[in-house]
């Protein structure tokens, strides 16, 4: 029912009906599309911000993307709707919202298109969705094919969601001249000042279809009737009425009239989206359709080509063969793109969260360093000359702080160090630490070097006279905006992430060099860890942190709450833990946050507000930070599984991260493995009900760390300063795996098996045993062949 | 079709698709709620500021009502889904979602209820609707009656929809003790300075049942399966699920199974609506099902007794009998009510626009005149001591200036004579104006007479160098923000409103022993019409203003925006036309302006931005104030057309202001005759389609200035410091009418007759002629028989 194409290319769902919200997602420079398999769609554009072309029935507000969409019967969408004229027969493609069980149905999420086949009787309907590279628009393919020995007389109308527009403004009719239904409105607002933004804004819709429609139709409620939109009643007449819309919800709807011989095909193409006058249409039909290369090729099918190649940049550093087939399915084909997506686009914000940003970044540092590198760089000038960095940063020059960003966070400078780390062990470009980069309140320029030493020294003066990290209105955790909101409480974890960081810091500091200053770090992280483990041992785990009110929490004696993961992922990377502590810990977490999802963020998920805590607690238990297998949490803690050698307990979560591989596990997400989302529910425990269901939010920060957890944890495979550590942490029931690696303009082609007689891992370089597994000096366009052998385990 | 029950309690429209987006509303001291015929509802509630209890299917935008609101299929609604448990036949009552046509229909809109009576097959159900006083709750009862021969099983199944409450925590479950589906979310919030306000928020939906369900289903999604909204997959199962909503859309439907004799009836009763807490929920229940009062009563009906007891204490102060039974009943028994709904509610904002505040109590004046005195004090107290009236009056401590409020208008000032005039025409009650009242920046109080005297000398200093009332961002017409936004712009409307507001203030002064003071604003008003005519008659019209760059606008040469109603009825308020230019003017409206629905509010409509001129421009033409039959506008007129002798003219334009009486124009209309709309869509030139549609909006200054023009114009039965004066203004083809006016605690039955031989009107009052058809000194508790003979026109 569900499985990847022969080439990998597309992953394909056979029924409408079983995966309901099975989405797929595209995205351009400027553009962004989640498309459901029943046809339903949810579509923002950048102007410069988030801004839609396709609405809801009703005024929305405007908000980020929510988990969990919810989808109705008029929910924008794009369908096409089809009618035997014979017999009057009508069903629609894909499958609302007449929901007429198709005979045959496939959903196919491809990389840089989405499609579906569709068959009712004898006839077909191919639709295709892919996006230009730069521009702002929709392209489609529409084929009606007719498999029946007979001639079919059928009308096909597709249909396009423009919704309510604006209550200030919004009509829509046909211009024969653009041959496309146009529909415009005036966004609202009340004050004159927002008029001079108002007024450059893309508030037209445009459905531009490349061959002159028989008929349309642009008032929704015309269109439907009483017939509503499940069985049109403009779809039971012979023609559609022409009809326009003024101050009436517009709709894009064309007809059709296709007279077919046995076995004919025919295509039509269309581009939807929005556009700031009927100029701008014009001059879109012109390279789209009208103008052709020397080819005699179309503007249509080059920006199908280029759309392809721009998602085909998207590649990663390592090309796995496992055991696990969908395992390698996923990393070779979908997680390189979406770890693109966050680094090519930032998701699409003009102020990312800087934690967002940098972490984006550091997964970009595996796809186009020189991206990440102007990054980091960019980022950093946004610091201020204390060492802080801002929340948020700002990638447009009208760009503000808002939502999220206008509530101060603690941790941003944690994640300096470990992401730039990741970039100087994946490149090996130590020049960045050089580079002279000015503060947000500060012209004068000084190194990379120094603005990190500043960032870690704000941690450091940050804390209070216990030396634990305040955590203000959040760290990492959003939400959890009341532990010290006072100016008092303090983050456990915050503390913990800062002595990694430290740690981090005080390693890149060595090795170039500076090792007065690395010195000076290291003895931070074990001062950190000293008072770690004194104020945030519980017993059996690490507790969260202490409120205002000096009340240590995610321990055992809460109710709700009492376990949070993140305290005892990162008690592991910072090495605050010992021994005995991380086996507590390591059963712990197995016990009360492991589900057959993945790990839950905390546990038990609060059923009610906590008001030392905040507004995490008042979060639906098991969704989001309120308990859900949150799978950025989930993949640290997984990276410091494998930092600390527990192979088998890391791969096993690893996989829960992703549906499947059997049925019963991908209908319960209710995703295709084609991303991994923010969350699954969790609350097991708690909900079992809901337990394991996709959020289906696509943008997460889990995805550079779950690249990491594969490149250094389970292939072992490390950039270092002077070559790539080769260090493999297969799972025990592993017996072999092959890996291509890109590593600084190398390739490295790399067997992977265990043999018997061998004791510890033996890395063999074309052919020759490669000292402590380090394959040195790594050459530029070179093929390097590498066996490694390891120890056959119990 | 449509029409009024015999006894004028209820308007019945017998088909839920010739007037699909027919409405009724109730209200009560904090909720409003507006259901269409097909069984769609907006509802709100003040907590202290609108919110929301059922919501659409995605996250809306808050805002104000929205003009010609728009249905969808998932549209809140409360519904009765009802099956043949033989047959499997399902309908829903009163027709929507499952819209099968029913073989009876009637809406009955009601005072204080509104019912519905559907009939499919032979079996009836029966839905009412009405309101508790003071408490937040809709009281439902729904009868099914088996008009068949046979004994009959049926499920039924009332639906009332929750949505989409929030993306932070939405949930819901059968609470066994309470009977209810209760429904709980958090409001969605970032910042934790908002969480104290949050916190008290009725954030929980519940649908109690008077007797205890079969089974329920509070899952959206479960509940709809495949078979969707209009044919519910839970439906066809012989059993509700008993589901609940964990971070799932929640809904509230129970089902009861029936097996009904011939001829049998069964009752149910619910109540909807916000809570708390289930606590709340729990004493709603006792109060209204459990607790019965010494007769037996219970709460329910108690609280449906003290509603009706509540809405009918909104009478006005005329009864009328007219050669028009339309008008009669509009007048005799929906006027009055929507006007007490603006009087007592103030639109359920917490800071009305002093325009309308002032205005509301002006009609308020006519039912409750001490709440009208009250309100008028309290705007005062929030006038600053130059004279200067704020953009809303704040009427709760925690209220704030929100919205259009934030935008700063010239025009606040105008109304404090003109309203409080009319409260001093229809109570005598003078010793309003020797009250003490304090600024809001000046604790010293000082009388009314001061304050008001300050109010207009605020306005002869807001003028320019020529004499012009600036207009800043907006005067009475809010979106008209850029003539004036630079501070040059002038309003000339507004101009005519200060030397309309001077001669009222002037004659006001005059009869309280302020002669003085009386003759500055004569001679303010002498002057203000000098230069009205100077700079804005235009030849054949007054224009309406001139832009900061000096440009008149509302005039001949200009393509759209041409000709402005307001100028043209407000010029003969203020006496600035004489008799040639009244001439002129009354053929300008009456040939660019007139149409079949009324007169327009400019034309012709603007197509696109005028940017010396504003926001108004870009509003869809024909709609609001861009070109709509815009009511308020439309009733100025008419009052100044009764104050100029127009009674002909007057009449007509009264008239057209009501649906009716023909089904055509009910239907273009698409309204019942139970309000007036805030606007019937204009544009009636440029887009004849759609020309005469009912915004439906109720919220409008208009009521009070079409009660004026009832009492004052076409009756001719105005105050006066001594009494009564008696003029009607009937229209010439009416031969006679009837009115009994309630006056100063008085009841006057006065017959109105044309006589021939009669020159000019003669008042009889208890037989003896009257001397300038004025009753004087009227006395409380007295009857008087009144007789008016006019004279025969041709």
């Amino acid at each position: 029912m569900i499985g990847a194409t022969e080439d990998n290319n597309y992953y394909e769902l056979t029924s409408p009906t079983s995966l309901p919200k099975a989405t797929g997602f595209l995205w351009n420079e400027k553009m962004m599309i989640q498309v459901n398999c029943r046809g339903y769609a949810v579509a923002q554009f950048m102007q410069p911000e988030p801004a839609k072309y396709s609405h809801g029935p009703n005024m929305e507000a405007k908000s980020f993307m929510q988990p969990e969409q919810p989808y109705y019967i008029n929910h924008p969408g794009r369908f096409v709707f089809v009618k035997d004229e014979v017999s009057g027969e009508v069903f629609s493609a894909p499958y609302e919202p007449v929901r007429k069980l198709p005979d045959q149905y496939k959903f196919s999420v491809g990389k840089h298109d989405i499609k579906w086949r569709v068959q009712s009787g004898d006839i077909v309907i191919e639709m295709s969705l892919s996006l230009p590279k730069a521009d702002v628009a929709e392209m489609w393919r529409v084929k009606v094919i007719n498999l029946s020995k007979q001639n079919r007389k059928i009308s096909i109308y597709p249909y396009f969601t423009v919704g309510y527009m604006s209550w200030m403004n919004q009509s829509g009719e046909y211009n024969e001249e653009l041959q496309s239904i146009v529909c415009s409105s005036v966004s609202p607002y009340q004050k004159y000042q927002d008029y001079a933004t108002i007024k450059n804004f893309s508030d037209k819709t445009y459905l531009l279809a490349e061959e002159k429609p028989y008929s349309w139709e642009v008032s929704e409620e015309a269109f439907e009737g009483e017939g509503g939109i499940t069985m049109p009643s403009a779809v039971l007449e012979e023609e559609l009425a022409k009809g326009d819309s003024r101050y009436e919800m517009p709709v894009c709807v064309f007809q059709y009239k296709l007279d077919m011989k046995p076995g004919e095909e025919k295509e039509y193409r269309f581009l939807f989206g929005p556009a700031k006058d009927e100029k701008e249409i014009d001059s879109i039909r012109f390279k789209y359709f009208l103008d052709k290369d020397q080819n005699g090729k179309d503007g249509f099918r080059l920006a199908e080509k280029e759309y392809a190649d721009y998602i085909a940049e998207g590649k990663g550093c390592i090309q796995i063969n496992t055991p696990d087939q969908d395992l390698d399915n996923f990393v070779n084909h979908w997680l390189p793109r979406q770890m693109y997506y966050h680094g090519i686009t930032n998701r699409l914000t003009t102020d990312p969260q800087t934690r967002n940003y940098l972490q984006d970044n550091m997964g970009m540092s595996y796809i186009k360093p020189q991206i990440a590198r102007a990054a980091f760089l960019h980022a950093l000038s946004q610091q201020n000359e204390n060492g802080a960095m801002p929340d948020g940063i700002l990638l447009h020059k009208d760009a503000e702080l808002k939502y999220i960003n206008q509530v101060p966070h603690t941790d941003h400078c944690v994640w300096l160090p470990i992401c730039i780390g990741a970039y100087l062990e994946e490149t090996g470009d130590s020049t960045i630490l050089n580079e002279l980069v000015p503060f947000a309140d500060n012209k004068e320029k000084v190194t990379v070097n120094e603005h990190i030493d500043r960032a870690m020294r704000w941690l450091i003066s940050d804390r209070d006279g216990r030396g634990l990290n305040y955590i203000k209105q959040g760290d990492w955790c959003d939400p959890m905006n009341m532990v010290g909101y006072k100016g008092k409480g303090v983050s456990g974890w915050l503390t913990m992430a800062s002595a990694y960081a430290f740690i981090i810091w005080a390693d890149i500091c060595e090795q170039n060099g500076r090792s007065l200053v690395s010195s000076e770090f290291r003895l931070e992280a074990d001062k950190s860890n000293k008072i770690i483990n004194k104020y945030l041992w519980d017993g059996e785990w690490y507790g969260r942190g202490i409120t205002d009110d000096n009340v240590v929490f995610g321990i055992s004696k809460d109710k709700e709450g009492k376990i949070f993961i993140n305290p005892q992922g990162w008690s592991l990377l910072c090495k605050a833990a010992d021994e005995s502590k991380k086996e507590k810990i390591l059963k712990s977490v197995a016990e009360q946050l492991e589900t057959p999802y993945g790990v839950e963020k905390l546990a038990p998920s609060y059923t009610s507000m906590r008001e030392d805590v905040g507004r995490v607690t008042q979060k639906h238990p098991g969704t989001a930070e309120n308990g859900a297998v949150y799978n950025h949490a989930a993949a640290f803690y997984i990276y410091a599984l494998y930092t600390v050698g527990e192979n088998d307990n890391a791969y096993r979560l690893l996989r829960k991260m992703l549906p499947g591989p059997d049925m019963e596990d991908i209908i319960r997400r209710g995703q295709l493995p084609v991303f991994i989302p923010n969350y699954y529910r969790g609350a097991y425990r708690q909900f079992p009900r809901t337990a394991g269901r996709s959020s289906h939010l696509f943008n997460t920060g889990t995805i550079s760390w779950y690249y990491r957890c594969l490149t250094d944890g389970l292939f072992g495979l490390k950039g270092i300063k002077d070559g790539l550590s080769i260090n493999p942490k297969l799972p025990s029931h592993w017996q072999e795996a092959s890996v291509i690696r890109n590593f600084r303009g190398a390739e490295l082609q790399i067997e992977i098996k265990r043999e018997s007689g061998i004791e510890a891992t033996e890395v063999y370089v074309d052919g020759k045993l490669a000292d402590g597994g380090i394959v040195k000096d790594v050459k530029k366009d070179m093929v390097y062949k590498v066996l490694v052998k390891m120890p056959v385990l119990e």
